[in-house]
């Protein structure tokens, strides 16, 4: 089944809002196994529509269309797909009530113009609004599938997700899984990995990258899951063997996720001192809910003075090597991990950018440290790239850090 | 002249991310007088890149191109719109140096698949990649413009606003100031200007919406600069008159570098103490470069021990007000301040969710205080949304606070 997306909407066009809901109807069908091949926006203009709904139809199975179902004059999806499969737009009681109802309970005036939202295309199976005004529409035509919804994301996606078993005719399935490695670059992972994307015709390989971060899809169609399964183990097998302690994950996960879930699993609380990085590493960390139990707390120690007086960094030391040193980084560690309580004290002490580099210490020069059972590593790194990127890495390559020590 | 664009890229098109490209290329394009039509997306297939590409060619005066410039066999961007234009991709000896260099000065080695990013559309024009190895391209094709722009937002914003002017053929000049509005929602701004949108057919007014964060674009189209500075006057001071405090630049920026600017100007240091915003006020200030200057440093005391032991909280006050109250807040905002040396000390102590909500507190309650010559002053918020929204939200808020306090 081939799937694609039309948005409807000029203020897509002209760049005020993102197209989000592509990404969650492109997502959700791919959980269940629907490939989507095209995404498309187009403005509020008949033609325009119908020209791009034409098109999808030919080339595709199941059309889902977003926006263009308000009260106003521009909104014109149903209007112009109904222009184009010959189906006539009828008054709907049912839902004129419901709107009707909408409205009296909030004690605002009905406008009339919403009236035109109760107009349905006839025929089309109805999907009800949970959270606005406007319903969305199901319609066959033939083998074909049509999918109207509304374009407010939070209008859109629980009618989507609630209807969504009834768009689909499941004859085949798709199955995933995902190596998640850190610490390689991506060329390089693929590099490593071309012979393994043409060894098998029934499972392709893809890689995606993020801030030092490269995941590895390994996708499979096939009739049951012990099948597809039983096909990937091979793969999966020889990827754990090239990549090894680098391979963070087997689930869709990120690196702060999997960190989390370690301490969790571990029952072990981490405190953090930051000085480059800003905070950015307490920040991913208590980016997630429930830290509460793993994370304590953080000193972002930027100023040499605050050093001194919230993690007891001797003077001295910072008069003799420097805040960017690996003793400041190790005495960063230790205090935080004493003085808060926490199994694992993790500190980052580096040059940002874009001023601040020597000859002896670039840019991008990081030194990170973790404290544990009294027991300190600190590691010299230099990243590349633009101060929004070395911090970035620098906070990835401290959670890699802990994620190791937790093995 | 009529745009489209398309971006290229699997990940779209299974939901692994946002095509965010589209909304920043749309919005430039928009400011500078071009209409954008149509969005596509696309996979890394050939066939189905020439498909979408010949369409627009048809359609449209300007195609731009994002994602596929990559070193991997799935990239195949210009090697479809070379095929489907019947160009040569050759070898440029100038890029490929340029990327050895740029590996070789990160101590990295080139993999052998980067070479395919030298190659170039024979008579092209090469648009540099300040921030990766890919270059873009522009292709002239008779009356129509072809840019190539690579996927990573990061890589292409700044290459497409540095060659913009390039891609256009520059008739008329549009021009625009931004009202940056803090601390009223979108719509109330909405409907407190309705009268001007419609007052003055040569000036547009828009409205565009982050968090807490408003910013009302002013735009009108003329000769020269005087003329459209005296055009704009009378709106501007309209818009002053009904926003006043609430208005924090008359200029594109955020408030996070607003409030940065007021600091340095003032020659003031601030030094954070946070509890639910967990690093994220201290992120956003460290997100700036030169940050040291302002910014001395910052204590995440997410457990409450930690607030005890690094932000001095008293115990007895935790017990029996609990950490979510003004006097912890008070406590925090004093210790962090007289402890550093800064001359503001900002505290922030709230409830994110999506637990540890209660009768009296529920998620959303935000205490934030800032503390300055002494005194302390400390104000209750309730926050709407998600984790993600509220922390924002108590970041932000607590950013203005500090604004209003630089005033």
């Amino acid at each position: 089944m081939r799937a694609e997306i039309i948005a409807v909407g000029t203020e897509l066009l002209i760049g005020q809002i993102t197209n989000t809901n592509a990404r969650h109807i492109s997502r959700k069908l791919n959980e269940y196994g629907i490939s989507v091949y095209y995404h498309s926006v187009v403005g509020d203009n008949r033609d325009r529509i119908k020209e791009v709904f034409k098109t999808a139809l030919e080339r595709s199975d199941l059309v889902v269309m977003t926006g263009g179902l308000g009260p106003t004059e521009d909104d014109l999806t149903k209007e112009a797909v109904c222009e184009s499969l010959n189906i006539e737009l009828v008054l709907d009681e049912n839902i004129l009530s419901m709107i009707q109802g909408y409205f009296s309970k909030r004690n605002i005036k009905m406008a009339r113009s919403n009236e035109k939202q109760a107009m349905v295309p006839k025929g089309a199976f109805i999907l009800h609004n949970e959270k606005g005004t406007a319903p969305g529409f199901y319609i066959k035509n033939g083998e074909k599938g049509i999918v109207i919804l509304p374009g407010p994301p939070m209008e859109m996606e629980p009618m989507f997700d609630y209807y969504l078993s009834t768009f689909l005719s499941k004859d085949t399935t798709i199955f995933s899984k995902f190596i998640n490695i850190f610490g390689i670059g991506e060329s390089t992972v693929e590099e490593r990995i071309l012979d393994l994307i043409h060894a098998d015709d029934s499972i392709t390989l893809a890689t995606y990258a993020s801030i030092g971060q490269v995941v590895i899809r390994i996708t499979t169609i096939a009739e049951n899951e012990l099948l597809a399964e039983s096909r990937m183990k091979k793969i999966l097998d020889i990827l754990h063997e090239r990549f090894g302690e680098n391979i963070f994950s087997d689930e869709e996960t990120t690196l702060p996720i999997k960190v989390s879930r370690l301490l969790y699993e571990h029952g072990k609380t981490v405190a953090v001192a930051e000085s480059c990085t800003g905070g950015l590493i307490s920040k991913i960390v208590t980016d997630q809910p429930g830290a509460t139990k793993i994370y304590l707390g953080g000193v972002v120690a930027y100023d040499n003075y605050f050093k001194q007086r919230f993690l007891r960094v001797s003077s001295d030391l910072l008069r003799e090597e420097g805040a960017v040193s690996g003793n400041v980084c190790r005495q960063m560690a230790e205090s935080v991990a004493s003085d808060s309580g926490a199994d694992f004290g993790l500190a980052v002490t580096g040059i940002a950018g874009p001023s601040g580099g020597t000859q002896d210490k670039p840019i991008g020069t990081v030194y990170i440290g973790i404290c544990s059972n009294g027991v300190t590593k600190v590691k010299k790194h230099i990243f590349n790239g633009d101060r929004n990127k070395i911090r970035n890495m620098a906070a990835m390559t401290a959670l890699d850090m802990l994620r190791r020590e937790l093995l």
